[in-house]
């Protein structure tokens, strides 16, 4: 017989047939009752089975975490919490799972805990429900792109440049790491190195992405990127993975545009597909936010937050408009701000951010137009020449979630940036001859696509959107 | 005027409009027909100029390669070749590319002098129709896997395990490179190296999909995985991307169902949606068949290909049926193999497999229960003791693109193997806590993507089906 999905059998409920279902146990009541669960959905399929007429041997190995296969009749559920049930006729242990030893218990676990348990943490219900939800935005996101003329591209994992400067890389590397061939001044000889060169773990697709947008017209990456950068927050990761679309004729107006509107599509689209884990992960925020001082509590529960992005447009500021919004605002005259604004010119903090949202605009806000001397170096100068046209998006709890540009299409221009700033003209030669042929104005924008998870879950730590995350001192599994 | 797109003006063309289009210039014939393309479709948008009432100097600059605005009205084609054409009525040179600088010049480029070009190559019909049909495909396994009840899960890129065995691997580190710290016993102390330990790049997400379909049921990863093998072939790449499914309560029959189903569905999905390009693609494939010796050229045409793969099931059969056939087989007789034949256990070459699929069965194949010697040690061994349910894909031109198996369940039998194998387990102890917590049949396989790419459009180096290829001696760009 063919085996059933929880979530297929509980959508589309065929009463009194026979049906053949496979999962692991959540829990086993009163000798009777087991709740059934298979990583389908977040439901358990109540599995009911008449222990006096089974093998009691059999009976002990229903634990908590054990496989099972059963098969049963379909009924109308005559107790509260599920419309129907299985009467279970045959029930195979597939694999035992030992209460003394078995690491999910039917109880409240740490977050620290279960991530030392990251291979076995998804089977718990948190962790179900973000996965799924986090694979509808996966969805989301090429279902966007794919229905608005982008095309897809890998951009290389492995680069030989490291002139972006977003951050610290890792070196990738096949040198004995003690004895590496060294050249004839004393240094490490890369040129013995696998690719020839030094390598290193790519920042960000961006520049890449600007090559193929320059002959495909829109495209988008969704990849890993990485930072070597020693930060033990809630908010970082040294690998995460990054969506970053380019668009070749867009200026800064239609690249915010494309990014309100995208955004505010994929979380529509996970209002629309996945409400019932969306309102057990917003049960397990209320919770975890009631064990938090007042100050610190969100003011919005996690669906109404998911709806103030997706129910209004977002409000359009300039940098200097908001400056002079923060600097005549009540906490910083009353120096509540841990950095003071007091001038044009300095870099947001996210207080900031989340002040012009939360308490000023009570909207999405997207800042626009900011001081060059703040912003990377491939950022279209203004007219002013002393802003560029980059643009982020800030969010209600976390601050920036998206940071983009109109990129600097002229050429004269770009390479006096890049002098000023001692970015290397020879290693981007590739570059700047996206700007000597047939040179356009064009955009783009990236998301960390695991701080969207975080918002869109309502999760308060980065490494528990991702399966395995990758933090200083931490490759485990 | 809001900018329309070639591709949206051929699907649905308003005569008598007025519409306004960026693209590059790819041709300019007789001062009139500008032929404009921007990336959005294989074919251009034929753009008329009135060269009497142009600047001249504006004129000079309409050059292959240049970037225009043009603006005009869409009216019936007079020539051939195209149905509407564009009265330019306003004509504007965002980006000039002169014609003495510009390397991609309306003529036959070698791959070899393109893939030195890979920024600008992207601007030529054939990578513009492989990557087109790229992107396709990729958007098709994600609606696949998605509409038939997957989760898509990120596998981590930067691994601490090396056990797979699967190939060699890259070190990722952020030690100085040529000053090292040392343990006292005179080894690199990767103690203080950012995890804390001895970190490289994945070559397979397949061991994390085993935890996860061990709670979510059926999951997938599609992200790039790493081999820093020597290898100077047209069919290997140092970073390339997979996509690996992973499934609970799936045997090895379920798994043959899957992977057939699986491909059948994407290759048919461009075969729906990427016609224009597929055709030049067949054409270009036919072309470059016309200067190889006849032995080498394909017997079937790109399409015909497709659909041999699409139109009829794949046949199945065992590894010792095969070796059968081949020992039988004429090549074999007649020693035209470059492995010759002799004895159960011998590893099958391309060259098997291609007999195979092209000459004995003349359709795709799978290969079944091979060898336990021959495979990897988490395979499931059959009850002979002395096979392992391992599956591979054989297609035409190609031979094996997928590989797959059911997995080893049993703890006891698990640890057994990895003791004979040298695998070591305390590396893997979350692995094998699979199998202690639970444990259940499952199977899964692995598609190498641009191998895929690579059938789907008839390039015969895998390096021209993946923007910038990484291999050895070269990471440019």
């Amino acid at each position: 017989m063919k085996n059933s999905t929880v979530k297929a059998v509980l959508q589309d409920p065929k009463l009194l047939q026979e049906i053949q279902i496979s999962g692991w146990v959540r829990t086993f009541r009163s000798n009777r009752f087991i709740a059934l669960n298979d990583g389908s959905t977040l439901k358990n399929l109540q599995c009911v089975v008449d222990f006096e007429a089974l093998d009691p041997d059999l009976l002990k190995r229903i634990n908590t975490g054990a496989a099972l296969r059963v098969m049963g009749t379909l009924v109308e559920s005559q107790g509260r919490g599920q419309n129907v049930e299985l009467q279970v006729k045959e029930l195979e242990v597939l694999g035992d799972a030992h209460p003394d030893q078995y690491p999910i218990q039917p109880k409240k676990h740490s977050m620290e805990f279960l991530r030392e348990q990251a291979h076995l943490r998804i089977r718990t219900n948190t962790f179900g429900a973000v996965m799924r939800v986090k694979s509808a935005l996966s969805f989301a996101v090429h279902q966007y792109f794919t229905s608005n003329g982008f095309y897809n591209f890998h951009a290389p994992i492995i680069t030989g440049s490291d002139a972006e400067g977003a951050g610290e890389m890792f070196r990738v590397s096949t040198l004995d790491p003690k004895d590496p061939p060294l050249t004839e001044d004393g240094g490490v000889d890369f040129s013995k190195d696998f690719f020839g060169k030094e390598t290193n773990l790519t920042v960000s697709g961006q520049l890449e992405a600007e090559a193929y947008a320059m002959g495909m017209g829109k495209v988008y990456t969704f990849g890993p990127t990485f930072r070597a950068e020693n930060s033990n927050t809630s908010r970082h990761l040294a690998e995460f993975w990054m969506i970053e679309p380019e668009m070749a004729f867009y200026d800064l107006d239609a690249n915010m545009d494309l990014a309100e509107d995208f955004i505010q599509y994929v979380v529509r689209y996970v209002l629309e597909n996945c409400m019932e884990d969306l309102e057990f992960l917003e049960k397990r925020l209320a919770d975890e936010e009631k064990t938090k001082p007042q100050a610190e509590r969100s003011e919005m529960a996690l669906i109404e937050k998911l709806r103030f992005v997706t129910d209004q447009p977002f409000k359009r500021v300039t940098y200097t408009e908001a400056i002079e919004i923060l600097r005549n605002s009540k906490p910083n005259k009353k120096k509540r701000f841990t950095y003071p604004i007091d001038a044009w010119g300095a870099d947001l903090q996210s207080e900031h951010e989340r002040y012009l949202v939360e308490k000023h605009f009570k909207c999405p806000v997207i800042l626009f137009n900011y001081p060059a001397t703040i912003k990377a170096f491939y950022m279209r100068l203004n007219e002013d020449g002393k802003t560029v046209r980059a643009m982020d998006i800030l969010f209600p709890g976390i601050g920036e979630i998206v940071g983009g540009s109109q990129r600097e299409e002229r050429l004269d221009v770009l390479v006096e940036k890049m002098r000023q700033l001692g970015v290397d003209e020879k290693e981007l030669w590739w570059y700047l001859d996206l700007r000597k042929f047939g040179t356009a104005v064009h955009s783009g924008f990236g998301l960390g696509f695991e701080r969207l998870v975080q918002f869109t879950t309502g999760m308060g730590n980065i490494r528990d959107v991702i399966p395995f995350p990758r933090t200083p001192q931490n490759a485990e599994f």
